[in-house]
């Protein structure tokens, strides 16, 4: 075992079980790039404030480059004593460059090192969910255009509603996924904030310039307080928490997908390429990517309970338990960004089968309520009108028909207001084309909406 | 038992245990005066429309506003069969004004108008949490000016790491509080969508006018999509995430004043007033409110947790699980908004004894970094300089003395580079005066940051 | 405000803010048929010990009676600054009868007697949701036998997979909510534990006798460590994990009924009593018992969340945070309770359609597995048959015709072993015949499971 | 790619994003060894039941073996496409033993055979466990003798209590770990069930013999159910709520060793081989290992969180979302495992200071209640009681001076039952001594229950 980097006051070396204990490296190299990239900065800061000499600068900042190169490549040995990626790449360094390396770690500590290291990581992260996020989007609309005759069932309670467009359905998750997409930049504005310099805790007494490595690095902003830089984790709990919320989102389409799956609903055949099969049922096709991404949601909720539970109560300002911050959050940055990888391929290998969809639109007497806004416009109370249709419906369940069926005759046994007009209201397309309020399902309206949507699509 | 609003279809009467398992009433009550600011502006831009009279319009308005005195004072009764709050209202409606008050539901349905309500009372509660926090950060800012003197051993790992000013750590908390309110800014955006007029799921068949209820009631947006709007809680789970983070950060900041209230730190006295006693000890004096907001913050993870699982997995669009979205909401805005006031008042009670907490930053080497880095400004590459302070701490320990104790020559046993100059640095004041980075303790820096905050009170 | 019973070191009041934020009465008053019953058996203790007299025993436990009379009849009146239960019973019974009131707490301290009080209480609540999970079995067990003809498809991933008996189905509960009970049962033992006498943390050196007052309360068992007695919660956690398990199995048995329910699938009907519909759209009838049990289950899981999350790090022994055990608890035991009874009841209430069911397990090529393993049975490797049936539904899916619609002769084109008894074979009445492993849906085997079980039904 | 076992009806491959989203094979081939030997019993089943030859099962049992080692030596590649630990497996022993291999997936599916394998796992798993705790109550055991004289103050609400001695505080937690065996022992029970032979869900029409496999593998008892069996992750859930509580206890302790080590308490000095430095600050010595345990807590509950949420709401039998039960489950059981390890190995690592823990217990007035008892057994009601020794305290705060330096007529002023002999009876030691309730900390009740525990030490 190696002498520590830290060892100086230690009389006994770390014990093994401990060392493997409380090592991190296995996960935190992940870290690799961002903490090169972020110890170049310091260095050449360094530099520029005359704290190293412009040699010491470029033997660090190539030796760190070399050792990028390794990782990238392979070619590098993390050793069980590295404890963390910080350590590794300060000991490499030291290796190939001799006492200039020993220089790098001057006014900074772990502590700020690795907040930066981790802001510099999830601010990628972020552009690359958000391009997800963009990317599923324009698969939604695209299909809502190509299914803009649709007509399906409106659901609520599982019971069927009232007709509305499968492209109006599309878009109800258009917009969730809007709303994630603000829920992400609003982190990120919380993200991008540079930590470097905080030291320890308390700032440092060299005279280093916080500025410069955040103008390097490109943040818009410095942390204000040190205190606060080193044990600021808030910006990690938020990211899982937009993630928990848009894997809710994906489960609930995923859930629809898996019910229209069904042989009863049969509403969607998900390609071969998406399903898998049985070890012993030969007829199964099994759609096992919209399970999984259902049930890949609980995990995102656990990684945020596990860091939400990890920062509570915990005293100021860094204390070792902020270590098991990283892997949550990096179990929820995979899952998020495969989840959304995977669904919005295969969006484009479902197959909507418009005929069922059109059918079962006309079942559960779905146009119920048009019956009812008919009385309302010819002056009927709502209440009232809503009553006489529920035992209109209670007439046609005894008697085994759908509202369509019924006469002008019939229905006016149950209300006088019924005129002829009231034969072609209750069609299923009367039904969508009527519900033109603003965010309805009519077909003009989603039309609409797709076009702003197609035009606004930098967004 | 009446006859309930939607019974039509029905030919049985609703079990009486399936009625209390169902209601919500019980806690939806809570929402009546935004439901009663939702209808009358309902009604008013029903009556705009045309589709109720002027009379009917006023009518409806007066019969409100009377229901909603009576709720206010007490004279409300409700009953066992109402189910929640709408239908509550509506019923007390019919019975004041007649078949008119049937008229009021119409071109809506419950699913649009809980969403409002949820929205309006939300956007209500968001207002009052951020009063809040701006308090709580007003008396931060007023205690750090009055302690900006005191100086504090820093603390990493609950070990002393360096001394800081008690104003530098509170104003760490400043920090956190305006992220806090960043966080509640944002989420008030996607709150203050207006969703009235999405009716059941899938928009109106009548003329209304959703843009005139947004003006009227306040709402900047509308939403876009009637299925979206039904199914959205998206907000909520928001809002408990952001009151999560908030009792994390007053978790933090507790734990330390229970640590800092012991008998063995005594760096805090919490008032009389603010503290109780034990049923069986006699000198016990307990730092209750600390302890029962860390504990609290528990209650706010589990209703966050709550939400988002209700929300896992839910088919498109209503269901009736979304129930139970009231209760763990209320119960985040009533823990938040207790524990930011209690907590402020208390802030206001806690005397710091600067005497114990300056005595307490001369111990445990507290100023050994600053050691090191005097070595590095030295030209000692800085992992040389920590080995030499580390053998010195070691040094120290074996004879039982403070840093401050050394002689110069027997720190130059140590290392040759230190000079007569090193003895002044390590006593707490020069450690930290010198911490001027950008963001650190030194008392110059903490007092501009003061002054700054000062002048952008407003916010 | 009057003076508190712990108020004599302390020079100020307690700050009206904080005696509401601490103040617990409003829920633990909940207990105080417990605190009575623990505060009797306590006194009478005391004085068989001398420590007390037989007079002021008599007085106390006169007294108590009384204060639990006027709670259970609402005369008693609880005061805002009464803290909890117990110092409001304590200070009614000062009332009372006087100065020998305060005689009571003698011996032990707020910390055990709430242990004690809620070990009593959730003693209770599990005798009931023991109950309540036999009667539901019960209900189970009468619905199996009576639906022992029921074929039905059995789903894998919502995939028609094989034919089963509903029968069969349902003892799938049958057996979940059996594991339901050992754990409730296996809790009870934790749970029925006596901590009288552990005082505020260290015991007392009062003359008590423990044993005695667990042999009144009928605990089998004393705490053996005074300082575990006042910080134990386990017991309350395992509840809640039990309860959260019992709503999970609710919740899957559920999901299928709201499935079930829908139009497409329409393989039950829930009775009208146990249903509910729209305000707006009149043909509605939602499965809204259902939903809502599923939605439960998410605020058993915040709660079991809240009160680990609450007792994460906390140092020994009492806290106040622990306060905030109860509240989690009494939701947990309300909902499992609540849940457990209502779905009992609206088993009975469900109408299974026959035909539907038996006509779906004919559809999705379900007996396919039989077909390969009639293969086997000839010698075939799985591996081949699973193919060969396989390409059998390929070709099947091609012509849209079932398994069932096949002549031996395009049977034999697949595998030549094919012969002419795999026709009968192939139909759901043979395919669930045949599954006579242990545990399996053959009716014999499911026929004998509810025999056994009917003669255990003790349990 | 390879065409899939399961590949006999799907027209087009799986994507290979698709393939690499649903693979499971890079956790779950953890369960090679379990799966092998669930596997090596089924053959030999089959064999008995002549389903397969002699030479087959011998051939198959071969193979699998010759997998195992290759496994367990490095020798096997696992491939992309293989899916899973029982592809795998089946995959390697087909291209070893030809055809035959094809055999063994006879009347098994992977529905049962991954409950099977999880089964296996957590069998052995528990058992470790239990071993671990078993070692960590030996150490406590063992470090409870040896400070049996050893006093330090008892807190609750982080303030001095009473005097109690470390070993009662050692014990409290030994008790706590007792009960922990108790709910492995528990759950144990529901894991030891036997659910090969359920097949897909149905069961087999094969001639399986299920009881001679339990035996084998020795299972007392068998699944009763076959749609219960392939669906329960009862027991997984209740391993993880078991290991979750384990380590909320393990926080505990941590917790008071992380405050113990600070400066302020020096109350234990834990070695230099279980604490490790800082990058920066050279004196540094943190408790690492105390607040990782502490920090990994919170990944037991989020394992919890996932597992629990994962299963509410599916609907019956197996769901693909079932998958990812292993992840959490693996993660819970390494936590749990290495983290009761080093704890156990810490604990005789820590140095307690028995001088300043004895002098800890003499502040704080922590003998107080013990002037109250006095009074008590002179006959004076206990509210009174407590009463006077609370102005007695703040008469002390005011003249700076503890309870012990009060003399005979001071005490005099505060109540005329004080005598002589309530001089000594405000030692720590008296108070220690005095409290000899059953479980209280008296050194002979402490000793005896030593003894008492040692004599028992094979549970």
């Amino acid at each position: 075992m190696k002498e520590k980097a830290w060892g100086g006051r230690f009389a006994l070396p770390t014990d093994s079980e401990v060392e493997a204990f409380t090592a991190s490296v296995h996960f935190d190299k992940r870290l690799y790039k961002h903490d090169i990239l972020g110890s170049i900065a310091h260095a050449r800061m360094l530099a520029r404030r005359k704290i190293i000499s412009a040699k010491e600068r470029d033997a660090i900042c190539a030796g760190l480059k070399e050792i990028g190169a390794d990782i990238e490549g392979g070619a590098f040995t993390f050793r069980a004593d590295d404890e963390d990626i910080h350590m590794a790449i300060e000991r490499a360094l030291t290796e190939i460059i001799g006492a200039a390396g020993g220089k790098l770690h001057t006014g900074r500590s772990r502590n700020d090192q690795v907040a930066l290291d981790v802001r510099l990581y999830l601010r990628d992260e972020i552009a690359d969910v958000l391009k997800l996020l963009a990317r599923l989007k324009k698969m939604l609309l695209k299909t809502a255009k190509k299914e803009i005759e649709t007509i399906l069932p409106g659901y609520t309670h599982m019971q069927k509603a009232q007709p509305v467009l499968l492209a109006h359905y599309l878009l109800a998750y258009y917009e969730m996924f809007s709303r994630d997409q603000g829920r992400f930049e609003d982190c990120r504005r919380r993200v991008n904030v540079m930590p470097l310099g905080a030291a320890a805790l308390a700032g440092t007494g060299l005279p280093i310039d916080r500025k410069a490595v955040a103008k390097e690095l490109k943040f818009p902003a410095l942390s204000e307080n040190s205190m606060d830089a080193v044990s600021d984790r808030d910006f990690a709990a938020e990211f899982i928490f937009a993630a928990a919320t848009v894997m809710m989102h994906l489960s609930r389409f995923c859930e629809d997908l898996i019910i229209w799956s069904t042989d009863e609903f049969s509403y969607v055949e998900i390609s071969d390429a998406f399903t898998t099969g049985s070890s012993i049922m030969p007829q199964k096709k099994n759609p096992d990517v919209a399970e999984l991404i259902r049930g890949k949601t609980s995990r995102v909720y656990g990684d945020l309970v596990a860091l939400l539970t990890l920062l509570k109560g915990l005293p100021m300002t860094y204390n070792r338990d902020l270590q098991e911050d990283k892997e949550p959050l990096f179990d929820a940055v995979d899952t998020v960004k495969s989840s959304l990888s995977v669904f919005a391929a295969m969006v484009g290998h479902v197959k909507f089968d418009r005929r069922r969809m059109r059918a079962g639109a006309e079942g559960g007497f779905s146009t119920a309520t048009d019956a009812a806004e008919y009385l309302v416009s010819k002056g009927v109370p709502f209440r009232e009108a809503h009553r006489v249709v529920g035992t209109l419906v209670a007439y046609c369940l005894e008697k085994n028909k759908p509202l369509t069926a019924l006469s002008l005759e019939e229905l006016r046994r149950f209300h006088k207001k019924f005129d002829a007009d009231i034969l072609g209201r209750l069609a299923v397309e009367s039904s969508v084309a009527a519900r033109k309020s603003y965010g309805g399902t009519a077909t003009e309206v989603v039309a609409k909406r797709i076009a702003e949507l197609e035009k606004n699509a930098g967004r």
